[in-house]
């Protein structure tokens, strides 16, 4: 009854077999080997696109500040929600990455940037006023840090007034599979399509060992040499790259990824399902794989007791989070616990 | 006949059945897993002491930066050898970790810094001469970049030389194995025995798939929680951190990764002796896993029409580097294209 | 009618007049001239201590961003007011100094941070929790940015709570004249008396022609040599210094800054009073030499039109900010403006 | 007998004088003043051009570092000569304003850059090879720090080869003056005209209070408003900046500058001229105002026991800089001394 995060989960066994599969023979460095190289195509596919360049990394964290430093001056700033990973889970990445640029937090209910919060930060960008720390890039999550989707609509509004005011836009997609399966929209349509200029595109929670994909879409592959020497210089290059590009190959197949995140969501759904008829409010609406629940202490007290494992989260609520590992059987014993 | 790099040598099977037996079950993130924590035993075991702290990551570059920013503040240096990765091969790593640092180059033969140049660099060192950056740390490498290795007795000896000035020592053991392996020195020997305060372990170069290990060894301990702080906001805290610790002791068990170094360097004695007896110069006296070979510009075109890779490195010479992959039928045939 | 800022305003003839006294004869450059040197005795008399450090720089962002770099680290945040000066006015000064340290910004009225803010902030500090970023510092400002004046007591409280959670205490006192005038505190009273260990003692605003003198108190004063290295390393550390701190001097002499801090105050408070005799509403309670008034848009293009200089700020208020150079003569033509 | 250094030195009384006049009335804060508006048609006269944009700090290490980091990336490097201020003297600042870039130190005789060093430098600089750092800038020093000048041919060369291989050209001019007046050139030639792209046009050491003028030239005008972001940020936009104005057009008036720089070369020849009479070997040909003298520790001794102040310097000189306040009296009293 493990439900402290998606990321305590296993590697998917395909994951695992794609690794020995890559074991073999000599390869390039850093990234020009065959294995690498060979990710395009499927990368091409996912996203119904040939416009792009990308990234491998091991880390969300790195993704998401290699990316944001690409495009937000040491003298600019980040428009993301308070509650964001980049905000608060990422110990200043974004500002060591950046130089020492800023993040300007906007507030909104559920996890997601409030239009009329985001219209106010837009309209008081000035880059003539030296004072000021202007924003250049808008970083919106998707799934939120509280476990909702923003609908590919929300996206393209937010990503067309952001380009209106010239800013660049960031899609922290560290859960990006379980949004896409919320949102019934296609990789395509949350990212490019909706206006994302540069994709955080995460599998490691969705059941890879380690690996996230920056994706830098139309205008914005210029930033690709940018993208390579700050990769470098922040130990994001690793020498033997054929091991990343075999987990993305590995989960990208056969929709792996997308199999996985439904899974995960399934487990999420029968889990609030279960919780409401126990009575228990959920402080936010689940749509992807967590489940932010408002247990009373005696409650969190008893399934702490019988062995669960999770963490208190926002606003008082406790955080349960499925896997692609996570069973029904664990849902149900959890719920079972409590009911008892 | 691929001498390009040991980072393009596959992960040594071992590793891959690491992973594997370690894809199970749920585990907490960010280190504080079961196969991370029993690592400090095998550690502890391999460098004959408890007084130490350690942290993985998955890249050479990263490790050392992060181990240097923990000691060198921003106003202050790092002596290293003009021709020391962290110089050259780093994209400005140590500058951007520890926030603008300097590195001040010096100069020896052989890939080793000179005991006179450290000295005059040592004697250099004011604080109270606010104007000129004093150095905080002496970064050596062993094996070097030019395939030569320091004795225990001088790393001993510029050790002592170094804390006499205040200064902190640290190794860069991205092929510490291969130097172990020259010198006969144990890893304690070579390490804080030394008077080495931090070592950049690598295991990757030796046959991982991607794993490096930082140690602090006695006072260098006080810098765990700053060096955890720095790895997490560079995003070399990944949240399923048991894959690292998983390959590092698989390479640490029964001594694999002395064995594979030992294989590694007898490649390239084999083909150190080999170029020699057809007359071809070495630049350097070959003491680890790399051969710089003064070949002509006819011997490299013949070769590389034969299909050898290998890249043009420092004084004219090829760089022709052995791996734990590396047969003793392709270096043959490596000479045996040579001699026809 | 010119209530833009008080540093449109000149320096005071007795500024000027000290820097021709020191224009006399060669100097050893870089801090160590006789006249850097004798500022001591004055600050002691001013401070009532011998227990300081400082330092002169041209610059109230740099002296606050030099401040804070001393104590926060890269990894760390320094809590500070929404409408700090160092967060919004300094172009991400603090975050370049510190090398990409955070500001976590408190909310409070009247531009003060509120104690239950900063309870609820001094709480959730865990160096522990390695992916959130630990507050190092608590910065103050005095006179705030509203106008409004922190008591002794207050100061006295905030910082007490901040070392009880192992923080250290910056008071921004770019209007430190005015809040002291306000308060009627004497400057040991409002800083190390009152737990501030570092101090920004602005002389700018209040009548200099460009001099800020950074104070570390008792154990700050640990940081002094760093301090000096930061200072350089930003071009903080003018070769002809003795400038600087003859503008000190003159400042200091004879109690000037705060005559002129009164006056300015004085001015301000014939500006307030004024208005509420015609009915303009207050944003804040001034107590210094700022009034933010709310006055309409008819109100200001009329005063516009006269030629008076002011700037819209928060709340929709008018800020008018008198200066030693303010005359009555001048509050009074803007009044009339606005009567007639 | 005070040679330490021309920052010794007061201010001319002109800087007195224009810094009173400026002291009336209220103006306009952060450069937008009159003073400083009314200082480009002086500088247009100066630089025979209107293609340019300015900007004023009080500090030579701050210009040069603000003018490096706007062209010189986090991941790239400057060029420039081992002995430059910029890599001796200014305590890692063009690292700190640079966000981590690098400085790739090149020899050459007297201080200034070998030809076949920067040849061999540009032809190493590839952009498409990840790992090493590519220089983005050239950075000259004229006068350098050894005392000697560039021609106008010699900056022109290098200008027109660095410009070839892409490179931004930086020179760092803070003894402009000292230069021209060695060289015959005009401040035009030996600038823009020359290829210098990016100016620190030193007032400073010439006799100025604290005044530097950083110049940007045709194309590098792009970078202005970054330029003014980054000096606001670093705490390099005072706000009541007309008093650097005011010093920059007194010195730059009726060309006091060239006077003064006239008169400090005149007395370094001087002192250079009475040494060589005395038998006493120079380190290098004194150009400007400069002299680098071979004394015996005897000779040392008893100047400096006769109260005459000097530092020794490189390749075992002693360094004897004359400024626009030294008298010819002084120089002969130092040769008295020398000769009894």
């Amino acid at each position: 009854m493990n439900f402290s995060s998606d990321t305590s989960a296993p590697a998917h066994p395909n994951v695992l077999k794609a690794l020995s599969a890559a074991n073999t023979g000599l390869e390039a460095s850093y990234g020009i080997d065959v294995v690498t190289q060979r990710l395009r195509a499927r990368l091409a596919d996912v996203f119904n696109t040939d416009d792009f360049d990308y990234w491998l990394t091991a880390s969300g964290t790195a993704s998401n500040a290699l990316a944001l430093s690409c495009f937000c001056p040491p003298t600019g700033a980040v428009l993301c929600h308070a509650g964001a990973h980049i905000a608060v889970d990422e110990r200043g990445a974004p500002e060591f990455f950046s130089g020492g640029g800023k993040l300007h937090l906007l507030r909104g209910p559920d996890g997601k940037i409030g239009a009329a919060q985001l219209d106010e930060a837009l309209a008081r960008i000035n880059h003539d006023f030296v004072h000021e720390t202007p924003a250049h890039v808008l970083s919106l999550t998707n799934l939120t840090e509280n476990g909702t989707a923003y609908s590919v609509a929300e996206v393209s509004d937010y990503a067309a007034k952001a380009h209106a005011t010239g800013l660049v836009v960031h899609l922290d997609g560290a859960r990006l599979g379980n949004a896409l399966v919320a949102t019934g929209a296609s990789a395509a349509e949350m990212s490019w399509k909706a206006g994302v200029d540069v994709l955080t595109f995460g599998l490691t929670k969705t059941g890879a060992m380690g690996c996230e994909i920056i994706l830098l879409f139309g205008e914005a592959r210029q930033k690709k040499r940018e993208l390579e020497a700050r990769a470098k210089r922040s130990g994001h290059m690793p020498p033997k790259m054929r091991y990343l590009a075999a987990q993305a190959e590995a989960m990208l197949a056969d929709r792996l990824w997308l199999d996985l995140a439904t899974h995960a969501n399934e487990m999420a759904r029968r889990m609030a399902e279960g919780l409401r008829r126990q009575g228990v409010d959920l402080a936010f609406e689940p749509q992807g794989n967590e489940v932010f629940a408002l247990l009373s202490e005696a409650q969190v007290s008893v399934l702490h007791n019988a062995g669960a494992v999770f963490y208190p989260w926002m606003g008082g609520s406790q955080r349960l989070v499925c896997s692609w590992a996570t069973t029904p059987e664990e849902v149900d014993a959890f719920l079972g616990v409590l009911k008892g």
